[in-house]
């Protein structure tokens, strides 16, 4: 494939957005659903809490019967029952009773306020109240988080560990969930030779790409099996094909330019379909994406920081909206503290060091130098239509954070 | 226990720092590095590119003989080796001489810069050449990246996937790092029952806690088993007791209060020592920790919302340093969308919603209302020292996502 038109990185993404693959449902038990993405809306079959319930220990009355106490003028009442958590009375307060009663009981018939322990001292059955509480005091009323019937969370929620407890308190042990996708990461390169203290061989490169893009795939959610292949076209057809057929989405490293050993973008045309093949960007210009088998395939640079830019570019959404969470660029503003250059028509992702008003580039930043992702924390973003910026300048920056599923 | 006096926040969380302890160092596979904590330097075995290496699919050359050449002043050479990925030339190029070269493969002696292909044409061994290109341009001088020798990341270096991509050029296939903290997490309360969607008996309530606390600890890089004692002194100490000979930290819900049925802090009391147990803070207040066995056990509350601001306040931190990550709340400055009124001498930690300017608490927000979790994505924290703000003040906020491992 000779990459002679390069697409704008709009473009780019439209035709990946067009091309955008849904995974199917499961059900899983609620151990196992955070940071899973709901498939269903969750209506609550149970009110939360059950029953107005004790916010603290101490003894239920009524509120009224408090009126006027205090440490110089105690009221007396008397114990009739006592409740422990999971525990209920079967009595009712009168006139001038109290129940003694644990965090998280139910309010028993004829109460409607609990005094805390703290402001009471007893003797037997005898209790004297040394503070004043209002009728509903210290009492967390039934439903007052959850009310039965209602949809609490909707599809497409992602569940942090809150969406957890509110799942569970909704009466919920199961929950249908977007399925993980599985994406088959295919590194190409007869270069590559595994990480290893002993002398590498001339002309050979330690493969750092089978590292950092798997990790970049479980991160966004997915799961990732990893395969090999070296530069010839039919080795990599075979891997390709045979992915095509296991798997819901295909990932490349390597062999996306145009000389005698790049050969990805050839078996993507052959097999399928290419969506792309070229995008006005930088780092990551040879950045590819297809369809073959009615999957994706995304093929991305040999070039470390190449690689991971364009699979924070164009995978990482693609990824997200898979499993049913919808996704964009956070784009934050700050200042930047060096002048930027860039050139027309091209969109920028320069690395950089971001705090809470200051960006600052990395300034040794060619696609092969891993160590400017390690120094950054964030990408600065100049648009095709800007020629860069100034010192003092306001640009736009993404957060590498904000990036994670 | 008698929760009568408070200690303040900072008292608190000064006696947990006091009392850190850590993990052991493991040895593990570069594959499974991801998310951990280096527990060792690392300095680099080799070069990274171990040699001049081409950036580009074209030709190298000495870009002298190139000076001049343009469309309308073509130069030719002559194509003497082509060298693909993972290959090597043994010829020199001499004056007027080019070899093909792949990206990544390693400049032949002799040349100097690399002309991309689309500025050439070729007919059999005859290059043209219709632009010029500086000496080094296109290519990636050796040593780049890492320079064998030199340390690239120190010991206590979080490792996301770039680190791990910068730990594999340098030559490492196994890593050290500190091992995951072993945590217990043990529910008590004879009032809890699993989510279920039949009618719920009297008194029970769905147990949530062991949800989101244990998504919590593993969202702290902790691996966490689940065990319930109900509220019986014996069965929490045996539950206790065992977990202090067998798991790194304890964590408890439930049972932190005053009454009858509020046995955990009697426990901790028999079997070890007490640090605090009570704090000026909202939610939370009944918080407490003590060691056991030399072991840590934080007692959270059995209120979820409690439960899970005490984690944030007092484990978390707790759990990211025993790995070896340093780890602070990142306070960021919003403007308040609303009036928060707050008590001097407690510190309260309000939900809230934040986007990039403004903070707007949630407001209906007892220690028992989940939905005021999952509504949030972030804490307006409120100083002991201060009363509360208006509306259009600035105050501090700490976002959910910057609290994630």
């Amino acid at each position: 494939m000779f990459l002679s038109k390069l697409d704008s990185l709009s473009t780019a993404v439209g035709l990946v957005n067009d091309n955008q693959k849904y995974t199917d449902v499961e059900e899983i038990s609620i151990y196992d659903c955070h940071k899973r993405v709901l498939a269903e809306d969750i209506k609550a079959y149970h009110n939360s809490p059950p029953f107005d319930k004790s916010a603290m220990d101490g003894f239920a009355l009524k509120g009224e019967n408090t009126f006027g106490a205090s440490q110089s003028a105690p009221k007396e009442l008397k114990i009739i029952d006592a409740i422990g958590a999971g525990d209920f009375s079967t009595k009712t307060v009168g006139e001038n009773e109290a129940i003694v009663i644990a965090t998280g009981a139910p309010i028993p018939e004829g109460a409607n306020a609990v005094i805390m322990k703290e402001y009471t001292t007893t003797e037997g059955d005898d209790l004297t109240i040394y503070s004043q509480v209002t009728p509903g005091e210290n009492v967390s009323p039934k439903a007052e988080d959850i009310r039965k019937g209602e949809t609490i969370l909707s599809k497409n929620t992602f569940i942090r560990y809150q969406e957890m407890g509110l799942i569970a308190s909704a009466g919920y042990d199961k929950v249908k969930v977007f399925k993980k996708p599985r994406v088959k990461l295919i590194i190409t390169g007869n270069e590559l030779v595994e990480p290893t203290k002993e002398e590498i061989d001339n002309a050979k490169i330690i493969n750092s790409n089978q590292f950092t893009i798997n990790a970049m795939i479980e991160d966004s959610g997915a799961i990732c099996d990893i395969d090999h292949a070296g530069d010839s076209f039919d080795e990599v057809k075979e891997a390709i094909l045979q992915a095509s057929k296991e798997y819901d989405v295909i990932m490349t490293t390597g062999g996306t330019a145009i000389s005698k050993g790049d050969v990805v973008l050839d078996v993507v045309n052959d097999l399928g379909e290419i969506l792309f093949h070229g995008v006005a960007m930088r780092p990551g210009k040879p950045a590819g994406a297809g369809i073959i088998n009615d999957k994706m395939i995304f093929t991305f640079s040999g070039q470390p920081v190449a690689a991971m830019s364009q699979f924070d570019i164009f995978a990482r959404k693609y990824l997200f909206e898979m499993q049913g969470r919808a996704f964009d660029f956070h784009i934050v503003k700050r200042e930047s503290q060096l002048k930027i250059p860039s050139q027309l028509g091209r969109t920028d992702f320069i690395r950089a060091v971001t705090d809470d008003d200051y960006a600052k580039h990395v300034l040794n930043r060619g696609s092969g130098i891993i160590r400017s992702m390690v120094e950054a924390n964030s990408y600065i973003i100049i648009d095709e239509n800007d020629e860069g910026y100034q010192k003092g300048d306001i640009v736009d920056v993404v957060m590498f954070d904000s990036l994670l599923w």
